[in-house]
């Protein structure tokens, strides 16, 4: 279900994640944009930690739900936009390093739904681990 | 399961919150605290909206996510800390407004796990409407 | 947003559920039907039993699932049907006794999507316990 | 994570899998067992059904609650038993077919949380298409 986007499609999504106030204030970017995969990046900071240093579990959602939502708006047809519905996330391990990445994809394009996976891996040091899992339902708006 | 909080807890938590570097950068604060229920607001600005202007489901997602951890934390032995084991948010409305109200409970403290729901309100010129109902788990760390 | 339901509403929703063959083959009965709000009970038996003898929770999520699918029923449009979009359910105490009820409830009732959730006690010896907590989204179709 | 189980443990899967009135019930069987790995299948009957004649819900979310359980199962220490603490289920086609086979696996063992996945496909004239995705967290009893 992945493969290339249209100028145009490209273009939205990049405007729209431009548009997000917390994904500038995240210092969030789009890292892979792709048919029906979509993923962004945003450093650790002290800015956006808990209170034990690591990514707060508020970032760590809001960037695998923000890959999520593009990913399911990548499939759309041009127009339209995107809203999050649900989204469930099972946090499996301490998000600890320099940079957090999450891949959003979607796991079936419905006309009415688009029920849609990520994950958040922690970078640090050079390694990557998988820090969260979610789960969730976008529609088109 | 809500009553009064002994000091040592109450300092616990505001310290707690005090350190949560997202909470800082989000204008988050506590707004109750009591036995089995916190409340955490923030400000809906232009820093942590989505691309319409509402607040980014990444912030619904932290003040509930908080609002929860800290209920559940309120009923753990004096000492304890708190991770998020797992968290679903339903999103069943624009956030628009002024603020962003998130309201921690907890359905069920055992010694292992505590099972936690919290409602997020937005207020908008004296109004209060339901924006995200989220459910989970929270295990003392 | 709960009151009294229109003949036509009562007489689809029984009829809908008496085609459920999994309701049958499980015991399970409506014994409650207002609008937003219905009632599912079944005995726990040892065909609906886990390893341990307490209600499986298959049996658990089947009854909340139900009710909460026509909780939603019953403020739908005449002659729509309901589907289940995603449930999630936390399982807090072991599912014991005599009897389950599953009583489901509509959070918000939209166009497009029906936000819902469930409560599911066992009872035992005339005592009820709330055993699981559901919370989910139903859409027409 | 996969791998082969040692004969104990396959014992004593299968031993509890029999024990389960609702499998039992649901003509469920094991079809696959390895480490983290976990496979449990049913046919689609009228007696197991929704009022359209497709699998019901509750069939579909008790075949993949039980295979990510087992999964779960299979990588804990000899003697542990296993229960569910959370699940969410996104039902992503109507599970028309045959036969329903749910799919669990290990996302990732912790010592004191066990975080599964699993997958139900519904199998009709040699097809085999997805209808449900499942996450959640296994704890050992």
């Amino acid at each position: 279900m992945t493969g290339t986007l249209s100028p145009a499609k490209v273009a939205q999504i990049r405007s729209s994640f431009a548009a997000q106030g917390l994904m500038v204030s995240l210092g969030a970017e789009l890292v892979l944009l792709s048919a029906g995969c979509v993923s962004v990046a945003a450093p650790i900071r002290a800015e956006t930690s808990q209170q034990h240093g690591f990514a707060h579990a508020g970032l760590t959602f809001a960037l695998g739900d923000s890959a999520a939502g593009y990913a399911a708006l990548s499939l759309m047809p041009d127009g339209a936009e995107v809203l999050t519905v649900e989204m469930k996330i099972n946090l499996i391990a301490p998000a600890a390093g320099d940079r957090l990445v999450a891949t959003g994809s979607v796991v079936r394009a419905g006309r009415r739904l688009v029920v849609v996976g990520a994950e958040v891996m922690a970078e640090a040091s050079g390694q990557s681990r998988l820090v969260a899992l979610l789960q969730g339902t976008m529609i088109p708006a």
